[in-house]
């Protein structure tokens, strides 16, 4: 099962997945400029946006917004996270079950793995029954898929960033979200290495327009199926500027140059 | 789904929850110079005061004497908690299981979750289960948020505060007591951070009668939804006295000196 | 839920329980002196004393010797239990399940918590379940609450004994079992500190008649509902001389002499 | 439940079990001068002898090679074990399912148990699973009762090997299996403190025949029920000739002399 | 149970298993110089040689792969797995469930067991459930032996092979895999010691092809009963050449020399 042309969640096999949980992975910090931001509704909207094939959040935020807006945005049902006050060796626990995001409606499975971590077999072992359980609801999963640790001295170095593409492929995702590997090249060896498995580029900390577009236009060239976007999108002051653009790159085929003239 | 403005453990949407978990959590050395208050029947006669809109206790004391309360009070079912004898990592296991609170004729579920500790991944999974058998059983849940560890050097920051709420809202808690962030600018920033959740005051350790209410009046005004309150009630000599001026300022929106003239 | 006057552990609301886990918990070392005691007939013949009202075992005692007394002995199913050979921190694993228990005929539940320990967590959480399954059986539980860890340097300290039963309490046990905390005065706060909850006073290593009696007849007039015994009747040449006279203090509110002197 | 006398797996009570775990417990190398036995079904011939009550092997050897032996050997499901290329503390993870065992035709399980180690909680845990899926089976339990850990200095001291009896009878175990504390004496203190529990004695490393049916007849003598042997029989040229003798000493109550001269 | 001759993993009792689960434990610089190799149906493509009787892949993979080419390849199951960027003690976590392979079509189960490891109790665990499991789907059960750890100085000494494969009988293997322990005479010590259970050889990495097949000849010469493969065939320029040399060794007895020849 790979994400199919006509999934809930892509436009075209192509995918702007907007994300939103940094209020639990980051803090109310991440809000600083834009602290309105901290009424989920806000981000919701953004979400309606024709761009966005799935809104990626939390369960809190899904049980107390979602049933609002149920018809104009797909929920992508973020299923583990940890606060940033943590600081542990990497692990995100479950914090919400895909029955019960099933129940709730959504429209497909988000949960990150930490590969080369000391909690790697048990964020494996994690994966395997969220994703088999995702199975029997018939939902596609997505991996965020974050290699680090201590044998990672260089966490966008192309050959980690391809591994964390093949390890979305080998363990069940259909959709694999990666940090960009720095280059269009190291970003095609991913997709590659991911098989009939989607890559989404991860967006970020939030940059200028044009740089971020341009990664954007890098990657689908080299072959990414589109990207799961957070702070580009709700830290900006014009989120449906940016939103407009992205459509443009992802889904047109626009150079970012030509996606921020019009 | 949040505390709706009928629910029985909120009046108008606003909350006093009288909490009395302090036998456990601190022992009986917090009932010095309120022996008699050993003998929990007299706290439970207090949250039959009109003010309360739930009483927060561990299963033992439900057990033994709700069964003579059960319609004047709302119990509040603290279903986690660890003594004070305890000198590990800060940690709350699970007392008493959803279903059997809700079987005894609970009102409502609370947890306790330590964000920042080395036990946040194993607390976040373990209040993930108890936030969804709550659903199942239509009980509202609220969190005890509160931040500690290695990386908590103020734990009444701000932020901290904030980040707390916000955990809240995300792991889909109904309602969220924190600590009072110092200041009512801190509050709400911690009630934005919440979104729809509902915030409660933690009442803390015994202060004087105007210290206690100037500082509930304040997060009222900061938006707070009400407090959870223990040691300032049932310490108290004069417990009527402090609930009757609680119910003015929580509801009435009465300033604490106006609540404690009358 | 507390242990009725008619209980079939009570008599009068009143309770001694002979123990005799020993064997597990001591090793045969236990026995020198009274060999003959290592068949375990030769103590549950002691348990069909009248003024017995259960006999605490572990279940390969009950397996292999209780069929034999069901209609003159009341079973108190120790369910958990540890060998002295260990030399970790306290903790006592699940040694017998709840529901077996009941299906031997039990009459009601035994289980130590290790307040205090690094394993109190674990502790908490296996006597939560243990408690609700013994509720699902209708039979009661009996804590033996016993503090220890880094933080306890006196575990007899009044404090400490009054935290125990109170634990006892808000747990969820119907009777909880203390070491004697010295003082008749530090007896009452334990007791008071249990609200509803029974205290039995636990019968300690091996002294003389008298010493044995008058603690036993202080924790009477503290308010203790009695006692759980082990060494001090079963370790004795008379066994049945020693809960002649328990019988006349426990039942009779009779003083340690006038008990020892008839 | 002990063993009764007409139980499969004894014979008037009293039990010859052959045990051939070595290859799992001890590797290969177990095998030298005697290699031919790698072959499992020439110990499974063996245990065909008249003589022997039970064969005590893991799982895969009694999937491969007990389904020719059924009509002519009762199986002993050894249902825990670990290699000898292990350095930790020591462990016996669970091999075999009793469901599994019983759907199979075990005539009983048998369990191995580590008191005083530092895995000693969860060895009684698993014990206590274990012994009672046995009893919804209704097959009788073994234990392998081997107390080590930092406090054991001297394993088979007299205390120590009582202790390790009593803990089977403690634990619901109804015939213990454990080494010979060196003198008669000390195995009649063994079998007292097993009360009704059978007590075998571990057959150890090969000796000579001499030296070991005399330790056999001790070990009678001092009221033991048989004795569990491997290396004893299977390294041996002539397991014939010394399982002859061996029921000559365990259940004619010869003198291994006699035994020996016939 | 063994792998019967007629089972849809073995022709004639023998099995050229190819394995290609390298890109979840070697990582995309396994395919250095054979990029194009990242294309699992490249690799699928290889699986349907009539030499192959099982294909073994990760979840991942087969969801995404087999349905194309089910009536063409046996799949085995590699239900568990890590990546080569973990640097703990070695273990593999569980990635598939047996019940969902069986339901995708599965013809055997294959799992990992590092014996030596700290892992051991665990892994002997997890695989006893995956093992019990398969025998419910009625599926045959492949164990990857491989011993590490402290204990192994030398992880191909012909005792410690010979232990590999016995664990694999003991625990209830069907086939067990082990590396090659370095001359023909050892291989039988490991295929004695595995009894009935099959004994296939570990490709390894790429050698020449004569060494390559030259190991296969001596081992199925010593009664390997075929090997697991998976580097010395997809890595190579033209794997149809080497598979059909191998078919000719493993089945039909031809030399190295012979085999390469024709």
């Amino acid at each position: 099962m790979t994400v199919p042309a006509d999934s809930p969640i892509a436009r075209d096999g192509k995918s702007i997945i907007l994300a939103h949980d940094h209020g639990l992975e980051h803090g109310p910090g991440a809000f600083a400029g834009v602290e309105d931001r901290l009424d989920p509704s806000t981000v919701f909207d953004m979400a309606t946006h024709d761009a966005v094939t799935a809104f990626a959040v939390q369960k809190g935020l899904a049980e107390q917004y979602y049933p609002s807006y149920d018809d104009q945005v797909n929920l992508l049902a973020k299923c583990n996270g940890s606060s940033s006050l943590w600081m542990g060796e990497p692990y995100s626990p479950q914090t919400w079950s895909v029955e019960y995001a099933a129940e709730m409606g959504a429209d497909a499975i988000g949960y990150t793995v930490y590969p080369g971590t000391n909690t790697e077999p048990q964020m494996f072992e994690d994966f395997q029954e969220v994703q088999e359980e995702a199975r029997e609801e018939g939902l596609p999963v997505a991996m965020w898929s974050y290699p680090r640790g201590q044998a990672i001295k260089e966490h966008r170095k192309p050959e980690t960033i391809a591994y964390a593409t093949r390890i979305g492929l080998e363990l069940g995702a259909d959709l694999v979200k990666v940090k960009y590997p720095r280059s269009g090249e190291a970003m095609e060896w991913a997709v590659d290495a991911a098989g009939n498995t989607n890559v989404v580029l991860s967006g970020g900390s939030k940059t200028s327009d044009y740089e971020f577009l341009s990664t954007v236009e890098t990657a689908m060239d080299a072959g990414a199926s589109g990207l799961a976007v957070g702070r580009n999108v709700w830290q900006r002051d014009d989120p449906t500027a940016i939103l407009d653009a992205l459509e443009k790159v992802v889904y047109e085929g626009q150079s970012a140059e030509d996606a921020l003239e019009e």
